[in-house]
Protein backbone atom coordinates (compact mmCIF):
# COMPACT_ATOMS: atom_id res chain seq x y z
CA UNK A 1 0.00 0.00 0.00
CA UNK A 2 1.32 2.91 -0.77
CA UNK A 3 -0.74 6.53 0.03
CA UNK A 4 0.25 9.88 -1.27
CA UNK A 5 -0.59 12.54 0.88
CA UNK A 6 -1.37 15.36 -1.62
CA UNK A 7 -0.50 19.13 -0.19
CA UNK A 8 -3.57 20.68 -2.11
CA UNK A 9 -5.46 18.04 -0.21
CA UNK A 10 -7.74 20.28 3.23
CA UNK A 11 -5.76 19.30 6.39
CA UNK A 12 -8.68 16.96 7.40
CA UNK A 13 -8.49 15.04 4.11
CA UNK A 14 -4.83 14.35 4.92
CA UNK A 15 -5.55 13.34 8.36
CA UNK A 16 -8.16 11.24 7.16
CA UNK A 17 -5.36 9.50 5.05
CA UNK A 18 -3.15 9.15 7.24
CA UNK A 19 -5.77 7.34 9.69
CA UNK A 20 -6.77 5.12 6.71
CA UNK A 21 -3.14 3.95 6.52
CA UNK A 22 -2.79 3.60 9.80
CA UNK A 23 -5.84 1.56 10.57
CA UNK A 24 -5.94 -0.46 7.54
CA UNK A 25 -10.02 0.60 7.49
CA UNK A 26 -11.73 3.52 5.26
CA UNK A 27 -14.88 1.81 7.49
CA UNK A 28 -17.57 4.81 8.43
CA UNK A 29 -19.84 3.41 11.25
CA UNK A 30 -23.49 4.86 11.19
CA UNK A 31 -25.20 6.00 14.14
CA UNK A 32 -28.74 5.51 13.95
CA UNK A 33 -29.43 5.08 16.88
CA UNK A 34 -32.72 4.08 18.19
CA UNK A 35 -34.45 3.22 21.26
CA UNK A 36 -36.56 0.42 20.08
CA UNK A 37 -33.71 -1.09 18.06
CA UNK A 38 -31.58 -0.40 21.10
CA UNK A 39 -30.67 -3.61 24.23
CA UNK A 40 -33.32 -2.72 26.06
CA UNK A 41 -31.42 -2.94 29.52
CA UNK A 42 -29.75 0.45 28.47
CA UNK A 43 -33.47 2.24 28.39
CA UNK A 44 -32.94 1.84 32.40
CA UNK A 45 -29.91 3.94 32.02
CA UNK A 46 -29.62 8.34 32.39
CA UNK A 47 -29.23 9.14 28.44
CA UNK A 48 -29.57 5.54 26.44
CA UNK A 49 -28.70 7.06 23.29
CA UNK A 50 -25.56 8.99 24.26
CA UNK A 51 -24.51 5.70 26.52
CA UNK A 52 -25.47 2.86 23.45
CA UNK A 53 -23.34 5.19 21.14
CA UNK A 54 -20.82 5.20 23.85
CA UNK A 55 -20.11 1.75 24.28
CA UNK A 56 -20.65 1.33 20.21
CA UNK A 57 -17.43 4.10 19.98
CA UNK A 58 -15.27 2.10 22.98
CA UNK A 59 -15.38 -0.83 20.94
CA UNK A 60 -14.80 0.48 17.10
CA UNK A 61 -12.98 3.25 17.10
CA UNK A 62 -9.51 1.41 16.40
CA UNK A 63 -11.96 -0.41 13.37
CA UNK A 64 -13.57 2.71 11.24
CA UNK A 65 -12.29 6.01 10.59
CA UNK A 66 -15.30 7.59 10.59
CA UNK A 67 -18.39 7.68 12.97
CA UNK A 68 -21.84 9.19 10.90
CA UNK A 69 -24.77 10.57 13.31
CA UNK A 70 -28.12 10.29 11.60
CA UNK A 71 -29.16 13.43 12.59
CA UNK A 72 -33.28 12.64 11.61
CA UNK A 73 -32.75 10.06 14.82
CA UNK A 74 -32.07 12.39 17.27
CA UNK A 75 -34.39 14.91 15.91
CA UNK A 76 -36.85 12.31 16.90
CA UNK A 77 -36.63 12.69 20.19
CA UNK A 78 -36.45 16.64 20.44
CA UNK A 79 -33.90 18.24 23.03
CA UNK A 80 -33.14 15.10 24.74
CA UNK A 81 -32.10 13.79 21.33
CA UNK A 82 -29.92 16.89 20.92
CA UNK A 83 -28.42 16.50 24.18
CA UNK A 84 -27.69 13.18 22.98
CA UNK A 85 -25.85 14.39 20.11
CA UNK A 86 -24.15 17.23 21.51
CA UNK A 87 -22.62 14.55 24.09
CA UNK A 88 -21.57 12.01 20.97
CA UNK A 89 -19.73 14.71 19.14
CA UNK A 90 -18.07 15.99 22.21
CA UNK A 91 -17.27 12.51 23.22
CA UNK A 92 -15.67 11.36 19.92
CA UNK A 93 -13.85 14.94 19.12
CA UNK A 94 -12.27 15.37 23.37
CA UNK A 95 -11.24 11.40 22.86
CA UNK A 96 -10.88 10.54 19.35
CA UNK A 97 -9.87 13.87 17.59
CA UNK A 98 -8.38 12.16 14.40
CA UNK A 99 -11.84 10.13 13.56
CA UNK A 100 -14.03 11.72 10.81
CA UNK A 101 -17.39 12.64 12.31
CA UNK A 102 -20.45 13.42 9.54
CA UNK A 103 -23.28 14.59 10.71
CA UNK A 104 -25.73 12.38 8.18
CA UNK A 105 -28.21 15.89 7.94
CA UNK A 106 -28.97 15.96 4.08
CA UNK A 107 -29.66 19.98 4.15
CA UNK A 108 -29.89 22.63 1.78
CA UNK A 109 -31.60 25.67 1.65
CA UNK A 110 -30.80 29.20 0.36
CA UNK A 111 -27.95 31.20 1.64
CA UNK A 112 -28.45 32.68 4.90
CA UNK A 113 -29.90 29.43 6.47
CA UNK A 114 -27.49 27.11 4.77
CA UNK A 115 -24.97 29.81 6.58
CA UNK A 116 -27.23 28.81 9.94
CA UNK A 117 -26.71 25.03 9.06
CA UNK A 118 -23.41 25.76 8.63
CA UNK A 119 -23.19 27.25 11.84
CA UNK A 120 -24.85 24.43 13.78
CA UNK A 121 -23.03 21.47 12.86
CA UNK A 122 -19.11 22.80 11.63
CA UNK A 123 -18.98 25.44 14.72
CA UNK A 124 -21.34 24.39 17.84
CA UNK A 125 -21.30 21.30 17.46
CA UNK A 126 -18.23 20.53 15.50
CA UNK A 127 -18.48 17.94 13.16
CA UNK A 128 -15.61 17.78 10.64
CA UNK A 129 -18.70 17.31 7.87
CA UNK A 130 -22.28 17.30 6.44
CA UNK A 131 -24.08 15.71 3.80
CA UNK A 132 -26.37 18.03 1.70
CA UNK A 133 -28.86 17.88 -0.80
CA UNK A 134 -28.03 19.65 -3.88
CA UNK A 135 -31.60 20.67 -5.39
CA UNK A 136 -31.22 24.58 -4.57
CA UNK A 137 -27.88 24.36 -6.48
CA UNK A 138 -24.73 27.12 -5.53
CA UNK A 139 -25.87 29.37 -3.55
CA UNK A 140 -27.36 26.94 -0.99
CA UNK A 141 -24.11 24.86 -0.94
CA UNK A 142 -21.44 27.48 -1.11
CA UNK A 143 -21.79 28.46 2.53
CA UNK A 144 -20.79 25.01 3.70
CA UNK A 145 -17.98 25.06 1.31
CA UNK A 146 -16.94 28.39 3.24
CA UNK A 147 -15.80 26.72 6.20
CA UNK A 148 -12.11 25.79 6.04
CA UNK A 149 -10.75 22.26 6.80
CA UNK A 150 -14.65 21.12 6.62
CA UNK A 151 -16.32 18.61 4.20
CA UNK A 152 -19.57 19.06 2.72
CA UNK A 153 -20.86 16.02 1.28
CA UNK A 154 -23.33 16.28 -1.30
CA UNK A 155 -26.12 13.86 -2.72
CA UNK A 156 -24.92 12.96 -6.15
CA UNK A 157 -26.43 8.92 -6.74
CA UNK A 158 -28.31 7.41 -3.32
CA UNK A 159 -28.91 3.62 -2.95
CA UNK A 160 -32.90 4.30 -2.31
CA UNK A 161 -35.57 2.96 -5.31
CA UNK A 162 -36.29 6.75 -5.92
CA UNK A 163 -33.17 7.85 -6.87
CA UNK A 164 -34.22 6.66 -10.05
CA UNK A 165 -36.83 9.10 -9.98
CA UNK A 166 -34.95 12.49 -10.86
CA UNK A 167 -31.29 11.46 -10.03
CA UNK A 168 -31.04 9.06 -12.80
CA UNK A 169 -33.19 11.03 -15.40
CA UNK A 170 -31.21 12.61 -18.09
CA UNK A 171 -30.61 16.45 -17.91
CA UNK A 172 -29.68 17.55 -21.49
CA UNK A 173 -28.22 13.88 -21.99
CA UNK A 174 -26.70 13.27 -19.18
CA UNK A 175 -27.78 11.72 -15.98
CA UNK A 176 -28.64 14.48 -13.30
CA UNK A 177 -26.39 12.85 -10.57
CA UNK A 178 -23.60 13.52 -13.11
CA UNK A 179 -24.59 17.26 -13.82
CA UNK A 180 -24.09 17.35 -10.03
CA UNK A 181 -20.74 16.25 -10.07
CA UNK A 182 -20.18 18.22 -12.49
CA UNK A 183 -21.00 21.99 -11.80
CA UNK A 184 -20.24 21.28 -7.83
CA UNK A 185 -16.66 21.30 -9.60
CA UNK A 186 -16.95 24.40 -10.36
CA UNK A 187 -18.90 26.06 -7.11
CA UNK A 188 -16.22 28.34 -4.88
CA UNK A 189 -13.79 26.28 -2.60
CA UNK A 190 -14.90 22.81 -4.57
CA UNK A 191 -11.95 21.36 -2.86
CA UNK A 192 -13.69 20.67 0.23
CA UNK A 193 -16.73 18.55 -1.71
CA UNK A 194 -16.72 14.96 -1.64
CA UNK A 195 -19.94 12.93 -2.63
CA UNK A 196 -22.52 10.50 -1.39
CA UNK A 197 -22.50 7.40 -4.04
CA UNK A 198 -24.81 4.44 -3.25
CA UNK A 199 -23.27 1.08 -3.20
CA UNK A 200 -26.07 -0.61 -4.83
CA UNK A 201 -25.00 0.77 -8.17
CA UNK A 202 -21.57 -0.23 -8.14
CA UNK A 203 -21.06 -0.52 -12.30
CA UNK A 204 -21.86 3.50 -11.88
CA UNK A 205 -18.36 4.09 -9.84
CA UNK A 206 -16.43 4.21 -12.59
CA UNK A 207 -18.07 6.95 -14.12
CA UNK A 208 -18.81 8.96 -11.24
CA UNK A 209 -14.60 8.38 -11.30
CA UNK A 210 -14.09 9.87 -14.85
CA UNK A 211 -15.57 13.67 -13.53
CA UNK A 212 -14.35 13.53 -9.70
CA UNK A 213 -11.40 11.37 -9.61
CA UNK A 214 -9.59 13.07 -6.53
CA UNK A 215 -12.71 13.21 -4.47
CA UNK A 216 -13.84 11.07 -1.61
CA UNK A 217 -16.77 8.85 -1.69
CA UNK A 218 -19.44 8.05 0.93
CA UNK A 219 -20.57 4.88 -0.28
CA UNK A 220 -24.00 3.54 1.88
CA UNK A 221 -25.67 0.99 1.47
CA UNK A 222 -22.46 -2.27 1.87
CA UNK A 223 -23.96 -4.55 4.46
CA UNK A 224 -21.93 -5.96 7.32
CA UNK A 225 -21.84 -9.24 4.94
CA UNK A 226 -19.78 -7.16 2.38
CA UNK A 227 -21.21 -8.41 -0.36
CA UNK A 228 -20.07 -6.12 -2.71
CA UNK A 229 -16.85 -4.09 -1.12
CA UNK A 230 -14.48 -5.51 -3.73
CA UNK A 231 -16.37 -4.35 -6.39
CA UNK A 232 -17.17 -1.41 -4.95
CA UNK A 233 -13.03 -0.70 -4.81
CA UNK A 234 -12.56 -2.18 -8.47
CA UNK A 235 -14.38 0.79 -9.40
CA UNK A 236 -14.52 3.13 -6.59
CA UNK A 237 -10.75 3.46 -5.09
CA UNK A 238 -8.30 6.14 -6.37
CA UNK A 239 -4.75 6.73 -5.33
CA UNK A 240 -5.83 8.31 -2.12
CA UNK A 241 -8.13 5.14 -1.55
CA UNK A 242 -10.97 8.03 -1.96
CA UNK A 243 -13.43 6.05 -0.38
CA UNK A 244 -15.25 5.79 2.87
CA UNK A 245 -17.37 2.43 3.46
CA UNK A 246 -20.05 3.54 5.61
CA UNK A 247 -22.44 0.51 7.32
CA UNK A 248 -24.97 1.59 10.14
CA UNK A 249 -27.77 -1.09 11.05
CA UNK A 250 -25.31 -4.11 10.31
CA UNK A 251 -22.90 -3.26 12.90
CA UNK A 252 -24.43 -1.14 15.59
CA UNK A 253 -27.39 -4.29 15.41
CA UNK A 254 -25.76 -7.17 15.47
CA UNK A 255 -26.94 -8.12 18.86
CA UNK A 256 -29.77 -7.14 21.03
CA UNK A 257 -28.00 -8.68 24.38
CA UNK A 258 -25.82 -7.49 26.58
CA UNK A 259 -23.00 -8.22 24.46
CA UNK A 260 -24.19 -5.53 21.87
CA UNK A 261 -20.52 -3.65 21.73
CA UNK A 262 -18.25 -6.96 21.12
CA UNK A 263 -20.65 -8.05 18.70
CA UNK A 264 -20.17 -5.08 16.75
CA UNK A 265 -16.87 -5.21 17.10
CA UNK A 266 -17.10 -8.12 15.17
CA UNK A 267 -19.38 -7.28 12.55
CA UNK A 268 -16.98 -4.05 11.91
CA UNK A 269 -13.91 -6.31 12.10
CA UNK A 270 -15.15 -8.50 9.03
CA UNK A 271 -15.27 -5.42 7.12
CA UNK A 272 -11.87 -4.18 8.24
CA UNK A 273 -10.31 -7.20 7.34
CA UNK A 274 -11.61 -7.17 3.81
CA UNK A 275 -10.74 -3.26 3.75
CA UNK A 276 -7.05 -4.33 4.54
CA UNK A 277 -7.28 -6.88 1.80
CA UNK A 278 -8.52 -4.10 -0.86
CA UNK A 279 -5.89 -1.64 0.28
CA UNK A 280 -2.85 -4.65 0.40
CA UNK A 281 -4.05 -4.48 -3.80
CA UNK A 282 -3.28 -1.02 -3.84
CA UNK A 283 0.03 -0.14 -5.89
CA UNK B 1 -65.56 36.54 -3.65
CA UNK B 2 -66.73 33.03 -3.72
CA UNK B 3 -64.53 30.04 -2.86
CA UNK B 4 -65.88 25.94 -3.18
CA UNK B 5 -65.20 24.17 -0.70
CA UNK B 6 -64.24 20.77 -1.90
CA UNK B 7 -64.58 18.01 0.32
CA UNK B 8 -62.37 15.83 -1.07
CA UNK B 9 -59.42 18.20 0.33
CA UNK B 10 -57.80 17.17 3.25
CA UNK B 11 -59.77 18.63 6.68
CA UNK B 12 -56.45 21.32 7.17
CA UNK B 13 -56.90 22.19 3.52
CA UNK B 14 -60.36 22.77 4.29
CA UNK B 15 -59.91 25.05 7.61
CA UNK B 16 -57.12 26.68 5.55
CA UNK B 17 -59.80 27.72 2.71
CA UNK B 18 -62.44 28.97 5.27
CA UNK B 19 -59.28 30.93 7.07
CA UNK B 20 -58.61 32.76 4.29
CA UNK B 21 -62.10 33.36 3.16
CA UNK B 22 -62.64 34.77 6.76
CA UNK B 23 -59.25 36.41 6.96
CA UNK B 24 -59.20 37.62 3.81
CA UNK B 25 -55.61 36.62 3.60
CA UNK B 26 -53.22 34.50 2.09
CA UNK B 27 -50.01 35.90 4.04
CA UNK B 28 -47.67 33.40 5.55
CA UNK B 29 -45.05 34.43 8.07
CA UNK B 30 -41.96 33.49 8.43
CA UNK B 31 -40.50 33.27 11.54
CA UNK B 32 -36.58 33.55 10.71
CA UNK B 33 -35.85 34.77 13.92
CA UNK B 34 -32.17 36.02 14.57
CA UNK B 35 -31.07 36.90 17.65
CA UNK B 36 -28.94 39.58 15.72
CA UNK B 37 -31.45 41.14 14.38
CA UNK B 38 -34.10 41.58 17.06
CA UNK B 39 -34.96 44.51 18.96
CA UNK B 40 -31.62 44.43 21.23
CA UNK B 41 -33.67 44.97 24.30
CA UNK B 42 -35.36 41.65 23.99
CA UNK B 43 -31.51 39.99 24.93
CA UNK B 44 -31.74 40.91 28.41
CA UNK B 45 -35.46 38.58 28.74
CA UNK B 46 -35.13 34.44 29.32
CA UNK B 47 -35.50 33.19 26.07
CA UNK B 48 -35.69 36.31 23.83
CA UNK B 49 -36.15 34.49 20.29
CA UNK B 50 -39.75 32.73 21.70
CA UNK B 51 -40.90 36.43 23.44
CA UNK B 52 -39.96 37.86 20.17
CA UNK B 53 -42.03 35.10 18.20
CA UNK B 54 -45.11 35.61 20.72
CA UNK B 55 -45.01 39.19 20.24
CA UNK B 56 -45.08 38.77 16.53
CA UNK B 57 -47.50 36.30 16.11
CA UNK B 58 -49.67 38.35 19.11
CA UNK B 59 -49.66 41.42 16.78
CA UNK B 60 -50.14 39.98 13.36
CA UNK B 61 -52.48 36.57 13.57
CA UNK B 62 -55.65 38.31 12.75
CA UNK B 63 -53.55 39.29 9.22
CA UNK B 64 -52.16 35.99 7.93
CA UNK B 65 -53.33 32.07 7.61
CA UNK B 66 -50.06 30.69 8.47
CA UNK B 67 -46.36 31.04 10.31
CA UNK B 68 -43.53 29.59 8.98
CA UNK B 69 -41.31 29.32 11.35
CA UNK B 70 -37.37 28.50 9.18
CA UNK B 71 -35.97 25.33 11.25
CA UNK B 72 -32.80 26.37 10.05
CA UNK B 73 -32.31 29.28 12.57
CA UNK B 74 -33.42 27.52 15.63
CA UNK B 75 -31.17 24.71 14.89
CA UNK B 76 -28.25 26.92 15.00
CA UNK B 77 -28.82 27.86 18.65
CA UNK B 78 -28.47 24.07 19.60
CA UNK B 79 -30.57 22.81 22.66
CA UNK B 80 -31.72 26.31 23.66
CA UNK B 81 -33.45 27.12 19.97
CA UNK B 82 -34.73 23.46 19.96
CA UNK B 83 -36.73 24.84 23.21
CA UNK B 84 -37.91 28.00 21.79
CA UNK B 85 -39.20 26.61 18.60
CA UNK B 86 -41.18 23.72 20.84
CA UNK B 87 -42.38 27.14 22.56
CA UNK B 88 -43.60 28.46 20.04
CA UNK B 89 -45.44 25.58 17.86
CA UNK B 90 -46.63 25.20 20.98
CA UNK B 91 -48.09 28.74 22.08
CA UNK B 92 -49.72 28.74 18.01
CA UNK B 93 -51.38 25.14 18.60
CA UNK B 94 -52.77 26.46 21.66
CA UNK B 95 -53.53 29.78 21.31
CA UNK B 96 -54.43 29.97 17.43
CA UNK B 97 -55.07 26.07 16.19
CA UNK B 98 -57.00 27.31 13.18
CA UNK B 99 -53.86 28.77 11.94
CA UNK B 100 -51.78 27.03 9.39
CA UNK B 101 -47.69 25.78 10.88
CA UNK B 102 -45.34 25.01 8.74
CA UNK B 103 -41.78 23.44 9.54
CA UNK B 104 -39.37 24.97 6.88
CA UNK B 105 -37.04 22.22 7.34
CA UNK B 106 -36.19 21.01 3.74
CA UNK B 107 -35.63 17.58 5.07
CA UNK B 108 -35.60 14.11 3.01
CA UNK B 109 -34.06 10.86 3.46
CA UNK B 110 -34.56 7.25 2.57
CA UNK B 111 -37.73 5.81 4.10
CA UNK B 112 -36.96 5.13 7.57
CA UNK B 113 -35.01 8.32 8.20
CA UNK B 114 -38.00 10.22 6.73
CA UNK B 115 -40.01 8.32 9.09
CA UNK B 116 -38.32 9.33 11.49
CA UNK B 117 -38.11 13.32 10.40
CA UNK B 118 -42.19 13.41 9.90
CA UNK B 119 -42.65 12.10 13.50
CA UNK B 120 -40.67 14.75 15.23
CA UNK B 121 -42.57 17.37 13.22
CA UNK B 122 -45.61 15.82 12.55
CA UNK B 123 -46.27 14.47 15.88
CA UNK B 124 -44.19 15.38 18.79
CA UNK B 125 -43.88 18.94 17.27
CA UNK B 126 -47.19 18.97 16.23
CA UNK B 127 -46.50 20.96 12.63
CA UNK B 128 -49.52 21.01 9.62
CA UNK B 129 -46.48 20.54 7.01
CA UNK B 130 -43.13 20.52 6.72
CA UNK B 131 -40.84 21.71 3.58
CA UNK B 132 -39.09 18.73 1.64
CA UNK B 133 -36.54 18.51 -0.98
CA UNK B 134 -37.74 16.11 -3.88
CA UNK B 135 -34.08 15.03 -4.77
CA UNK B 136 -34.24 11.33 -3.34
CA UNK B 137 -37.84 10.46 -4.91
CA UNK B 138 -40.61 8.70 -3.89
CA UNK B 139 -39.76 6.75 -1.27
CA UNK B 140 -38.12 10.03 0.70
CA UNK B 141 -41.38 11.53 0.47
CA UNK B 142 -43.66 9.01 0.67
CA UNK B 143 -43.41 8.60 4.44
CA UNK B 144 -44.35 12.37 5.26
CA UNK B 145 -47.33 11.71 2.98
CA UNK B 146 -48.46 9.14 5.29
CA UNK B 147 -49.44 11.37 7.51
CA UNK B 148 -53.37 12.06 7.06
CA UNK B 149 -54.26 15.96 7.75
CA UNK B 150 -50.72 16.80 7.08
CA UNK B 151 -49.12 18.89 4.22
CA UNK B 152 -45.87 18.06 2.42
CA UNK B 153 -44.57 20.79 0.66
CA UNK B 154 -41.88 19.77 -2.02
CA UNK B 155 -39.59 22.37 -3.43
CA UNK B 156 -40.25 22.72 -6.94
CA UNK B 157 -38.91 25.92 -8.01
CA UNK B 158 -37.02 27.95 -5.49
CA UNK B 159 -36.40 31.38 -5.58
CA UNK B 160 -32.63 31.89 -5.00
CA UNK B 161 -30.38 31.74 -8.18
CA UNK B 162 -28.69 28.70 -7.50
CA UNK B 163 -32.27 26.93 -8.75
CA UNK B 164 -30.84 27.51 -12.27
CA UNK B 165 -28.07 25.02 -11.60
CA UNK B 166 -30.71 21.77 -11.18
CA UNK B 167 -34.37 22.78 -11.53
CA UNK B 168 -34.53 24.50 -14.70
CA UNK B 169 -32.57 22.48 -16.56
CA UNK B 170 -33.94 20.40 -19.12
CA UNK B 171 -35.01 16.90 -17.89
CA UNK B 172 -36.11 14.48 -21.05
CA UNK B 173 -37.35 17.83 -22.82
CA UNK B 174 -38.84 19.57 -19.80
CA UNK B 175 -37.65 21.44 -16.60
CA UNK B 176 -36.77 19.35 -13.72
CA UNK B 177 -39.34 21.19 -11.33
CA UNK B 178 -42.02 20.34 -13.92
CA UNK B 179 -41.08 16.32 -13.81
CA UNK B 180 -40.73 17.08 -9.89
CA UNK B 181 -44.20 18.11 -10.11
CA UNK B 182 -45.50 15.37 -12.80
CA UNK B 183 -43.63 12.80 -10.96
CA UNK B 184 -44.91 14.09 -7.35
CA UNK B 185 -48.14 13.60 -8.24
CA UNK B 186 -48.02 9.27 -8.47
CA UNK B 187 -46.96 9.21 -4.85
CA UNK B 188 -49.60 7.67 -2.31
CA UNK B 189 -51.23 10.17 -0.84
CA UNK B 190 -50.55 12.85 -3.11
CA UNK B 191 -53.61 14.54 -2.15
CA UNK B 192 -51.53 15.80 1.22
CA UNK B 193 -48.60 17.43 -1.48
CA UNK B 194 -48.31 21.13 -2.12
CA UNK B 195 -45.63 22.81 -3.57
CA UNK B 196 -42.75 25.67 -2.57
CA UNK B 197 -42.91 28.13 -5.88
CA UNK B 198 -40.65 31.36 -5.94
CA UNK B 199 -42.56 34.60 -6.68
CA UNK B 200 -38.80 35.80 -8.66
CA UNK B 201 -40.61 33.01 -11.65
CA UNK B 202 -44.09 34.67 -11.74
CA UNK B 203 -44.01 33.92 -15.30
CA UNK B 204 -43.78 30.24 -14.43
CA UNK B 205 -47.14 30.19 -12.53
CA UNK B 206 -49.03 29.98 -15.02
CA UNK B 207 -47.32 26.27 -16.73
CA UNK B 208 -46.95 25.03 -13.06
CA UNK B 209 -51.16 25.21 -12.89
CA UNK B 210 -51.23 23.04 -15.50
CA UNK B 211 -49.36 20.63 -14.51
CA UNK B 212 -50.71 21.13 -10.35
CA UNK B 213 -54.37 23.24 -10.69
CA UNK B 214 -55.63 21.98 -7.70
CA UNK B 215 -52.56 22.35 -5.00
CA UNK B 216 -51.81 25.04 -3.07
CA UNK B 217 -48.48 26.65 -3.66
CA UNK B 218 -46.07 28.36 -0.86
CA UNK B 219 -44.32 31.22 -3.11
CA UNK B 220 -41.75 32.55 -1.16
CA UNK B 221 -39.74 36.19 -2.30
CA UNK B 222 -43.03 38.52 -1.99
CA UNK B 223 -41.59 41.32 -0.53
CA UNK B 224 -43.17 43.82 2.64
CA UNK B 225 -43.81 46.08 -0.61
CA UNK B 226 -45.36 43.55 -2.34
CA UNK B 227 -44.18 44.33 -5.75
CA UNK B 228 -45.34 41.36 -7.21
CA UNK B 229 -48.33 40.05 -5.88
CA UNK B 230 -51.24 41.04 -8.23
CA UNK B 231 -48.66 39.20 -11.04
CA UNK B 232 -47.89 35.90 -8.90
CA UNK B 233 -51.99 36.04 -8.12
CA UNK B 234 -52.95 36.62 -12.02
CA UNK B 235 -50.55 33.33 -12.70
CA UNK B 236 -50.96 31.15 -9.71
CA UNK B 237 -54.78 31.91 -8.13
CA UNK B 238 -57.02 28.54 -8.80
CA UNK B 239 -60.64 28.33 -7.44
CA UNK B 240 -59.74 28.17 -3.93
CA UNK B 241 -57.22 30.88 -4.04
CA UNK B 242 -54.39 27.86 -4.03
CA UNK B 243 -51.58 30.19 -2.87
CA UNK B 244 -49.70 30.67 0.78
CA UNK B 245 -47.58 33.88 -0.43
CA UNK B 246 -44.59 34.14 2.44
CA UNK B 247 -42.94 37.57 3.64
CA UNK B 248 -40.37 36.84 6.57
CA UNK B 249 -37.80 39.35 7.00
CA UNK B 250 -40.26 42.18 5.46
CA UNK B 251 -42.54 42.05 7.77
CA UNK B 252 -40.37 40.81 11.19
CA UNK B 253 -37.87 43.30 11.37
CA UNK B 254 -39.90 46.39 10.12
CA UNK B 255 -38.32 47.75 13.13
CA UNK B 256 -35.58 46.83 15.29
CA UNK B 257 -36.97 49.47 18.57
CA UNK B 258 -39.47 48.36 21.34
CA UNK B 259 -42.46 48.96 18.63
CA UNK B 260 -40.98 46.12 16.72
CA UNK B 261 -44.46 43.96 16.85
CA UNK B 262 -46.47 46.85 15.96
CA UNK B 263 -44.25 47.55 12.85
CA UNK B 264 -44.68 44.32 11.74
CA UNK B 265 -48.30 44.34 12.02
CA UNK B 266 -48.26 47.75 9.77
CA UNK B 267 -45.77 45.54 7.28
CA UNK B 268 -48.31 42.65 7.23
CA UNK B 269 -51.56 45.00 6.86
CA UNK B 270 -50.07 46.48 3.85
CA UNK B 271 -49.85 42.30 2.18
CA UNK B 272 -52.97 41.77 3.20
CA UNK B 273 -54.58 44.51 2.56
CA UNK B 274 -53.27 43.83 -1.37
CA UNK B 275 -54.25 40.26 -0.79
CA UNK B 276 -57.76 41.57 0.12
CA UNK B 277 -58.44 43.35 -3.76
CA UNK B 278 -57.01 39.85 -4.94
CA UNK B 279 -59.94 37.68 -3.55
CA UNK B 280 -62.19 40.59 -4.38
CA UNK B 281 -61.03 40.29 -8.05
CA UNK B 282 -62.18 36.33 -7.96
CA UNK B 283 -65.74 35.61 -9.38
Amino acid sequence: MNLNLNLNLNLKTQQLIAQIRKKKSFLCIGLDTDLEKIPPHLLEVEDPIFSFNKAIIDATHHLCVAYKPNIAFYEAYGISGWKSLEKTITYLNKNFPEIFTIADAKRGDIGNTSTRYAKAFFEDLNFDSITIAPYMGKDSVEPFLAFPDKHTILLALTSNAGAFDFQTQLVNGKELYKQVLETSKTYENAENLMYVVGATKAEYLGEIRKIVPDSFLLVPGVGAQGGNLEEVCNYGMNENVGLLINSSRGIIYASKEKDFAEAAAEAAVILQNQMALELKKMK
